[in-house]
């Protein structure tokens, strides 16, 4: 169950009103990394979650924390559209070119749909969507997906930062960044103990017998681009990240088999077949069996 | 410049028809963590990548790669339909409960649509799409999305193989397996290897300055839920994974603010207000502004 | 800010597993009308709300329910999924067709992306999507919106209710709908004390001056089609609903004018237009362009 | 069957051409309440329902005229385009702030796709889409649904006509603002008839046997936030709307049961359990079940 | 504007229930070249149209033509469904296979959301959506658009065809591929037309000075792939289809220059570079900049 | 297999940077008809196909191709972004409105997201999508299909030639317009081919028994709009296009058929019927049902 408290774990109110700005600041709201995609990812990964105790406890105590974080964007956007114009008809004067600007940078439907409120969108208007998220029940795979997620996250939160100089704007991304920080901490942090303590461990997932692999290429460097640096790189060549094998560098493949023949479905499928006169034929043989339906 | 040859890495051809499987195949083709993501994420990496040489010509030469991974999927999605019952009027019977089972379990689209062919699409018949994929430019994050990517995809093939008795389809799904394998160890190789060289480092964007975030609560585990589990983790006392910070365990937040007051823009978006006989003020508001027009 | 306690509202287990019911589940945790919708609806209209009190506080109370509400039907999916065939080898055999049907008739991706776990979309699998929601500002046209949704809820719920006699899906469907009933009471009171109290009323907004609206087809029944029935009506004859109006019933438009002439956009757009000999006349034209830059 | 007159309902012409807008127009034509989605709405209600008669006679009546506003919306939009600045190279020009912010606010695909034509899109570009509509078979719902799209519709329609001062585009908009004044009165008038008549009625589906649904929540007022004004509500105590029950308060859940315990699917899904040494343990029963295949 | 008639173009009655074959018909309707498709492609064509006459009366035709396509298919759909199987308690027992092998194969939707209705959606219940459809303004473009919607149209409707033997769906299904013969024949003689008269010509858009684009390479046939058969095509040597160049074969590319160094864009935007000690030295940038702000 | 090689097939450098440029350029990167979309739907044509030999061959030719088109316009977008004003601090100054225009013009994801870099996305930020793209395994008609995404293409390309005046965009579009204009004679070349050797003909599909379909009105000019000119064009009489039949025209329908009844499916979907006192009968009728469970 989630209980709402009406406070907000940190100010969100900027300095000025900015409606291009609110428009950015929906990328961290509603966007592929935005604040619903971290809370949902981790309320779906803790219901799914096969293990009780301290993964399951921390995945649900970060999901309610993210909630939060969506309450304070939106509460933030709301402020920044409030006074600002939104091209409501004086300000939308053709006259102006500043004010012209303006509303043309602005998410128009910030206006029009939500009457200068926040949305389930991102940066470009495009409504937040449930395959954002990632919950696979393998939990080094999710605390990887979830490291990824607050670093996509925070790198958009510090280019977000540089993109205003309203302090009461910078004051939330500042707040917002610093718990980034303590989320790629602690993904990573408990992603290496689950490795440690052999719960997963690479490759994910760690159980499938990996005498079932492929044992020719699991770890070989196939080049199949021209540029031969990648030949420098420390997965070219030296024991593997895992420990359970020895990188080695190749040009293109090191296997390869004959394309298979072309496929030939029913006839009554009408892809086109290689036969001569193939209109007649074909034609002759579906007429044969709807004759005897 | 993109080049094909018409051979394939691997064998890819079914022991028998199986349409149901191959409904279930499309996830690694087409879906969220399928091939057409990992390969148009590498080559959006490459397009987008700031630095020449080792990172770059490895990006560029897995991208191609994926891109051949596509093709066998598939290659081998078009086998498994071939010969398969696909609704076509004599095995769409309904007394016999096996063909519509069969009929039922497939994806539709590949008898209707694309006439016993493969599609980008993913096992529920999603549409693939661009939201699919990540690249930032910041190296470190999108090589842990790229991590994560061959995670996600490695799980999905492992349990795809306990799904089918087939040794064709298994023989490929082992190779594919092995090549995840092998792309795991390497983005974990190369993002430790960015790491240890200062290219990138923790938290991500490693050179946003620091002390512009809020320094409260950058190391602070704020617990949102109630389980007190998650006390126990390595992310709540001890020293950061970033070797910067401390940990610390909170119940609940350690900051909080009253929630700003509501607000009130411009009349003429029709938001309601709380005023008493908010109609007719507001309609008289909007009736003088017209006025003035 | 949202904390969550590891209660459930409600018990929300099943007695047996069941994979085909879990997707059909997943309805109304996912999908247009489903929990996950109108907890995000109601609480993007508390953000976007500006109105402080009584209805503010209720639409925060409402939406974290509804949060608790994705997180009982996602705990319930995950057992429902937990010991059902999922096509898993042994339980894929084609010669029983019962199984083939059980497997054929899931969610796919269920098993494949989520390992046995509830997902963010509907019983079609189409993600959850924030284009679902409303969130308007405006307070008559959201709480009609609300209680649409929790009417197509509650029928989505009364039909799911008949498609299992799984007593634990039933106890958790009956208390769903009677959250349901008092949703829906709830909203349909809360609109009547707006209009009561004038503080919005019909039509909505109630505040646009309505002598700006054209005057003549305000209050008029125009009937598209042929059938004539609809001229029996309340809406054909008598007072409007508002009281401000008298409808009246017409055999379609009351007003026409001819339509406009097409438009003639910029020739470098490549239309095309009606010219004789328009390909080598509107090239003409382009060359005269391009050679004067 | 439908017949088409190249007719208008209403003179769609502007004064001046304004792509900036005609971008704007774009949600009100092809956004999650636009024409189109009342339109399609309304003939797929039509189609579904299962009484003749004067319901289906005005459902099919509204849903051809709403498709003739598609037409006005579209034609309005064209001639919006017709010559305004669409980033053709004069008017591209950076030194002109002016140029360049209509240009930058304009929808870029109505010069780049469509060569200056309408688009079914909405304000921000999304594609009109499906899921927008409802058609559920049970008339007080979809009517609600209906009375809320056409809130809605005029609530954007209002704030759009105070976004121009073209008195082209204002008088099709004082059109369209007075049918929706008319359809949002209909519906409401619908209704209201259905509950009179009892063929449907509080709450939604009314034919669901009351005594199936928990007896001790559906008139109960949880409140799950922290805010107390809602227990000042009408929906707080007293008489419920339906008249079937009394309103009560209660601050948070009056039921809760705890978490059931987490699941443990079939370990070759390869989610992460708690067991100690799970890799090896689990990796050990993969290996048997695949020898015993 | 739309005028309505409660009559159908054809009989579209099944001689029994079916509720898979439902699902599988939405193809048709709500699919990526369904009939929703063909009836908005074509209203959109004849706004955007530049040219009154013969060419704008034919488009506008077709489309309300289609507009009465969609409501057959829908009124089949809904009949197809009425007394199928569809989940309900008696009819889902896991001891029939036959019936749960139906029941699976449905659109499970049908029966949930829209309680036996016809849906927007396509056979995998994919919403219909708005980037489906084809309006440039560009005639010739735009005619064989449609050209390759009604071939595609009734290559499904052919394969659907084959899909049942209920002489109701099938009678049906005659008359609409029947349909599609004429619009195929009637893109195609339209087209004829414009190039004949020199209203559009080859190459789209056949006003572009041809002298502007690259004289080298629009002639050749450039072979990226291995297969050597490409150059017996007739687009391999001879003249070209529109008579103004001559065709040749060439083994790859004939032109080709470096890949361009990469991108360096400002340093606040955080990607990562190839400077050694990059994060002490990027950080030291933002900081002065930040310090001067 | 797929084989990269850093090069590209033309130059792809702008002489200078231009933010706003960059997103309209992104429609033919991203969007329906880009690049991602032909490169894609030429190889699953491929893959799907069911002849070997020269038709093959060209279609796997010519997609690896288009990938590099795909890396010609990420690359230039890349550079078109490099040193352009993304709205980093300085540049966003609200003094200077060109800047504000710019930055409001851009694709704020541009910056926000991919830090200055491309994006799988069209010149709205839609992101690109599987749903774009057609293989039917129908050569004609894919065949047709391609020809119109080329002429789509090229028009495309054509009007954003004149968006500009940059000389190294213009020379990279002057050389993908060359390739569009060989791919419409390429398709349309090969699509004569195949009608002329009888492997596929008019109507599509050509081996559908003809007979099977209705004789009545596959040739009928049926006019549902009320422009009369339409009887005036080569389609409304004369042979038809297939040599098959001769056109005729019609005001209208030439057949029609009353609507059938509506339906009336389970009374436990919760539809609503017509019976009198509706609510009270049909709930008995379920709780009769339920009864007897």
């Amino acid at each position: 169950m989630y209980f709402h408290k009406q406070e907000l774990q940190f100010k969100a109110t900027p300095d000025k009103p900015d409606a291009v700005y609110a428009r950015k600041l929906q990328e961290v709201l509603g966007g592929q990394y935005g604040e619903i995609s971290v809370a949902l990812q981790y309320q779906f990964q803790a219901w799914n979650m096969h293990i009780p105790g301290k993964y399951r406890d921390m995945v649900f105590g970060i999901g309610a924390e993210e909630m939060g974080h969506v309450e304070m964007l939106a509460t933030m956007i709301a402020q920044l559209l409030e006074k600002s114009p939104l091209g409501i008809t004086e300000d939308a004067l053709q006259d102006d070119p500043t004010v012209a600007a303006i509303v043309g940078g602005t998410d128009v439907q910030h206006a029009i749909v939500a009457g200068a409120g926040a949305r389930p969108v991102d940066s470009n208007g495009n409504p937040w969507q449930g395959s954002y998220i990632t919950a696979s029940g393998n939990l080094l795979a999710d605390f990887t997906a979830n490291e990824n997620a607050e670093m996509q996250g925070r790198v958009q939160a510090a280019r977000l930062y540089h993109m205003t100089d309203d302090h009461g704007v910078r004051d939330l991304l500042s707040f917002l960044i610093a718990r980034d920080t303590m989320h790629q901490n602690m993904w990573a942090t408990a992603a290496a103990e689950l490795r440690e303590k052999g719960v997963e461990g690479f490759p994910v997932p760690s159980n499938f017998p990996q005498s079932k692999e492929n044992q020719e290429v699991n770890y070989q460097y196939l080049n199949f681009s021209d540029g031969k640096a990648a030949a420098d790189g420390p997965w070219a060549s030296g024991p593997s990240f895992d420990g359970k094998g020895e990188y080695s560098y190749h040009d293109g493949p090191t296997t390869s088999v004959p394309m298979p023949p072309p496929t030939h479905p029913d006839v009554r499928l009408y892809g086109t077949t290689e036969l001569p006169n193939v209109v007649e034929k074909t034609a002759g043989l579906v007429q044969d069996t709807l004759n005897k339906e």
